[in-house]
């Protein structure tokens, strides 16, 4: 197993190049005087596959050996990991079957199956996509890449936090807060481990859903909590029962702190960066400017660069989100 | 009245600096694969005001004596127009009268309205915009601000142009072709003085509505053509009349020729964004994008700038599109 520190994320940083975008770090006068702050974004949801999720898997694909790459390889996804691993798979020649969530976005499931990943579907609350996915693994002798419990998943997502770090240094810009998504914690893990080190001052939070905050809780209390069976949120990519087993040692190191949103405020910053930003951005993308946007941060003259981690949103969805929020 | 020329376009850029923002050049793998060369996407839908007209028109008030600005200044507009001259008035602490068309989509007319402008409708079909507009400048002793035929006007769009040069430069690409909207011509003449001084080896394309086809026929023609009044198009942007007095013979000398797209290519590239490049375009923003994606031009192999003009849609005409369009 590799060290997930710099260097890591910096041999990430390699490895995908030329196949990543380099992701802009935007900024709106708009957004400034809305919060009373200097607000950057990181919009990965302009990254190839439509979410950061494809520099974890890239990382993760371009790193195994002719002999693991030719049996293929398994993940599980709510959808936008399944989309980033097929789209690795693809370019790599790999063969991916990735189990999904019977309710899974449709615009992700096409997207996944649109790469030539084959798609296997499963019951998000009765059955265990883990087993499913090591069983299929076993009879076909093929590698799990799983979402965030990965050092290289969290490597490749780190490069996110790299990236940030180069271009605010190039923006000349001292990076005081940091807002991340965060579901398993792979994102905000591997950009905590890049941030911190390239700028050991910025104080960085996860933002969860409400009724998914165990990231929140379990910083807290100082161990990992789950959240309850029956929790349920629009953010469909930060639904995780609980925090990762490597994931969650890393953000109880380097995070300051915990914030959660409504649902309510995620439709509303999804609507804001529809109206005002003109970007597309999912449910669980939108979760770190939903929290700059309600406030629950006071980010004042400060420079705060907050994550769109992802875009892949059913037109529906988005159509209904836009038109029933002013 | 100031040469328009590249020093123009320098000085404009000298102007609007820390004012409007510097928009990325994107580039998306999908959009390469799906046409087969190298896109280069100038996002000026992340303008301030939701389109590159916020340049022109702060480069024209920032200019102004105090003695013109006192009285304040009045433009005609459909909507982008209004809101970039509306923006640049209220930063430079000017009033601001804007003269719009009364079926101007709503959330151009709220965001107007929005920067502190005045807000004055006319009917686009049996009354003249500039009438009205030279007649209430006259009673206030008030400034014009044209929307295109202005060499100040002209100069600041020609900033898109600037950057465009700038940033490809950075990313270590020649610029074979750019496509760029075309509706009175202000933007497309700005941006070719600039890319075609710094890159003389460009070529560049408008692209228009195909009922609003009126410099590409002109330019065929080798004099100005006008639009027959009953044209329709859903890209409210680009309704000009005929090309403009100025920008005409700057385009006549600089462009290669003219293309056109049907507003169900129109709807179709819009769509495309969405889905796609997790992009907000409005109708005339997205017609040299719909261009490529309708393969009006052949750029196998070749690098391509295509401008996004603006993002300035209305939610329930964004919903009909995504929603309808697959």
């Amino acid at each position: 197993m590799i060290d997930i520190d710099l260097a890591a994320v910096s041999a990430a940083a390699e490895r995908i190049s030329g196949m990543a975008v380099r992701t802009p770090l935007l900024s709106s006068p708009a957004l400034d005087a809305q919060v009373g702050g200097n607000v950057l974004l990181k919009a990965e949801n302009l990254q190839r596959s439509g979410s950061f999720k494809f520099r974890g898997a890239y990382n993760r694909l371009a790193a195994l050996q002719p002999s693991e790459s030719a049996a293929g390889v398994v993940a599980w996804s709510s959808g936008n990991h399944a989309q980033g691993v097929a789209a690795a798979a693809q370019i790599l020649g790999i063969k991916a079957a990735i189990i999904m969530p019977s309710d899974a976005p449709e615009i992700k499931v096409e997207n996944t199956r649109g790469y030539g990943a084959e798609v296997i579907f499963y019951d998000r609350y009765t059955e265990s996509r883990e087993e499913i996915s090591y069983a299929l693994a076993r009879k076909r002798g093929a590698v799990v890449v799983p979402s965030f419990d990965d050092p290289y998943i969290i490597a490749g997502q780190g490069t996110v936090g790299l990236e940030i770090a180069e271009q605010a240094k190039t923006a000349g810009r001292n990076i005081d807060i940091l807002l991340c998504c965060c579901g398993g914690g792979g994102l905000i893990a591997g950009t905590s481990i890049a941030v911190r080190a390239l700028s050991p001052a910025t104080e960085i939070f996860s933002v969860e859903p409400a009724s998914f905050d165990d990231t929140a809780r379990s910083l807290v209390a100082g161990k990992r909590l789950s959240n309850p069976p029956e929790a349920r949120s629009i953010c469909d990519a930060l639904l995780a029962p609980e925090p990762g087993e490597l994931t969650f040692p890393i953000n109880q190191t380097l995070l300051a702190a915990g914030l959660s949103v409504t649902d309510d405020e995620v439709k509303s910053a999804m609507a804001y960066a529809f109206r005002v930003l003109k970007l597309v951005v999912e449910p669980g993308g939108v979760v770190a400017l939903a929290a700059l946007l309600s406030g629950k941060i006071d980010v004042t003259g400060k420079t705060v660069v907050a994550v769109l981690s992802g875009g892949n949103v059913d037109p529906h969805m988005f159509s209904d989100v836009i038109s029933s929020t002013d």
